[in-house]
């Protein structure tokens, strides 16, 4: 048996998103296969599809912010049945035995993990495709449970988003009491001050854009600070246990330094590349401050936040389009025009057919 | 009552150490008086001489590694009385109410902490002077315990090059079984080989020169590593819990990086300054990797320090001089031509009154 579905891929990096048949690999024992209900559109998504990171491979189905419902699973799968309401990040399978893995930080895999889509299964060494497609198939181990109380629409960009600002903030235990930064109010930073909010921290988003005050403060910050403002910066001098930087490009990182505590860390979670400018340690050396980074986060630890979020009742706020519009979000969110994440409504890609 | 001391004082940026009479301020009732025994020269002392910085005051009496004798203690003095052996290192107050004083890390005292030479004391706004010199007067919160086990001379070292490798050691947990990575082996180099090895690390010392290899395994290093030689650096890929970087000049750090392990972290403890060249974030996202500073260490932790050396047996490879040789010394030290850190034999300059 294989699986037809209909994606929407891109063919080349110059090449705007059209219709793609293409063929799903056999279910395998351990593998839940998955109609895909939506499907959040994330930076990462368009840096792929524009070969940015000169890892590309053509035709390309991109999509890790997935919910849908189970509609069949492997004879070796405990975890999950037909109909259930279930999620699929930017992983779908990792070496599963170094030191990384064994530890829930399939993440940071030593072999690096086999991501969700433009990567090679481990196993038939096919090419993975994404989730702007009808169907996908999934490892169980690497299905997420969505909690019936959450709407799914929202709890896509959970998948992503989500994580990857969630991981930071318990990587760094922060719980009531503690003084967060965000820096940027996109899809990442507007996860950010939600989450933070609801683990309990007094919230700070920095933003070079006055009018977003109003929306931060909606969204949960306690404070909102003008980044370009010395005046402002400087009145903040020391507050910080953790800043999370979402902006997703090389900027100034020296003003933000003697803005942590001591033991104070700055966390990388949208840029990988050349800091510009030049970072000066004396601010890290004079209070024990770090720079760091990190990526997703790992498998349970994704569980754990989407069950947050289903105690909570937290999800991304989103604008849903339809698949035929991919193109055209992809302009504005290159625009930043998106409050905050699109998710693309997979019913519209059915109706295609 | 005013105490007159000899010292040896810089005057200027672009003169030499000379003879130097000046009066200590009067003993409070919480301080001890210490006559000077040995002072370890440190590079801050020479970058200090020439006004590297921008804020040295002349006329500067440098040194913060003494070692001494209590010659005579205030009246609320409790912890040392007369002929105790004590030690005097970066720090002779400070503000003891923050939250960094009150958590024993005096070193990133939220006011700043009043340091050995070229600072300002908090209570009677004099300037301080160091160790170049015959006594010393330290509020006894200031004052360390020196083991009567250790040879004094190659204790005096401990007080800065010591601690500031021993703080990091401690702040990330490095015990039996870490992997620990030393980057250059000068005053503080050979200070981390020693500490980790003792804390029962496994130890890798990277540098550029081959014929520093020897020496590096009889201070206690498990692994060499020569820096530039990539096929010695790749094999050591995703080993390092923590990498200690000792090098005081800007370097390049992007090699390092993916040296550390899954949540490792490089820390500077040598170089305040601007980063060249840039610095690429991806191995720290990619394996939530950190870039830290880190400052000396506080008081309690001095002592510890002290302690775990009196017990193990550790003290500095020191060569000793006389004070009349110290522009020698300098020249020397500009040069790497110690191994591993000049100690002043103070008698030398009793001897010249």
């Amino acid at each position: 048996m294989t699986i037809n579905v209909l994606g929407y891929a891109s063919t080349s990096a110059r090449a705007p998103l059209v219709p793609y048949n293409f063929v799903r690999r056999n279910p395998r024992v351990d593998d839940v296969v998955i109609e895909i209900l939506y499907c959040g559109i994330c930076h990462t998504d368009l840096h792929y599809v524009q070969n940015d990171w000169g890892r590309s491979s053509y035709p390309l189905v991109p999509g890790h912010e997935i919910i849908g419902r189970v509609i069949s699973v492997g004879s070796d799968v405990r975890r999950f049945k037909p109909n259930d309401m279930v999620g699929v990040g930017c992983m779908v399978d990792s070496c599963q035995n170094c030191s990384s893995c064994t530890q829930g930080m399939e993440q940071y895999c030593q072999e690096g993990p086999t991501f969700t889509y433009n990567s090679i299964d481990r196993r038939d060494k096919t090419t993975t495709f994404g989730g702007y497609s009808e169907k996908i198939i999934v490892n169980e181990k690497f299905v997420l449970r969505i909690p019936e109380k959450l709407d799914p629409r929202g709890a896509a960009p959970l998948l992503c988003a989500g994580i990857t600002t969630w991981s930071p903030l318990r990587h760094w235990r922060i719980g009531m009491g503690s003084n967060i930064g965000v820096i940027g109010l996109g899809g990442l930073g507007h996860m950010a001050l939600k989450l933070a909010k609801a683990l309990g921290a007094n919230v700070t988003l920095f933003t070079r854009s006055p009018s977003k005050e109003k929306d931060a403060r909606d969204l949960g910050a306690d404070n909102v600070v003008i980044s370009t403002n010395t005046k402002q910066m400087g009145a903040v001098n020391n507050k910080f246990d953790l800043i999370i930087d979402t902006v997703p490009y090389a900027h100034e990182l020296n003003s933000y330094l003697p803005l942590l505590s001591v033991n104070g860390t700055l966390v990388l979670v949208g840029f990988p590349g050349n800091l510009e400018p030049t970072l000066n340690t004396t601010p890290l050396i004079m209070g024990r401050r770090s720079i760091a980074g990190s990526d997703i986060g790992g498998i349970a630890e994704t569980q754990e936040l989407l069950d947050f979020c289903g105690n909570h009742g937290i999800t991304a706020d989103i604008e849903m389009i339809k698949i035929e519009d991919i193109n055209k979000a992809y302009e504005r969110m290159l625009k930043s025009d998106v409050k905050y994440r699109f998710v693309i409504d997979m019913s519209s890609l059915r109706e295609m057919k």
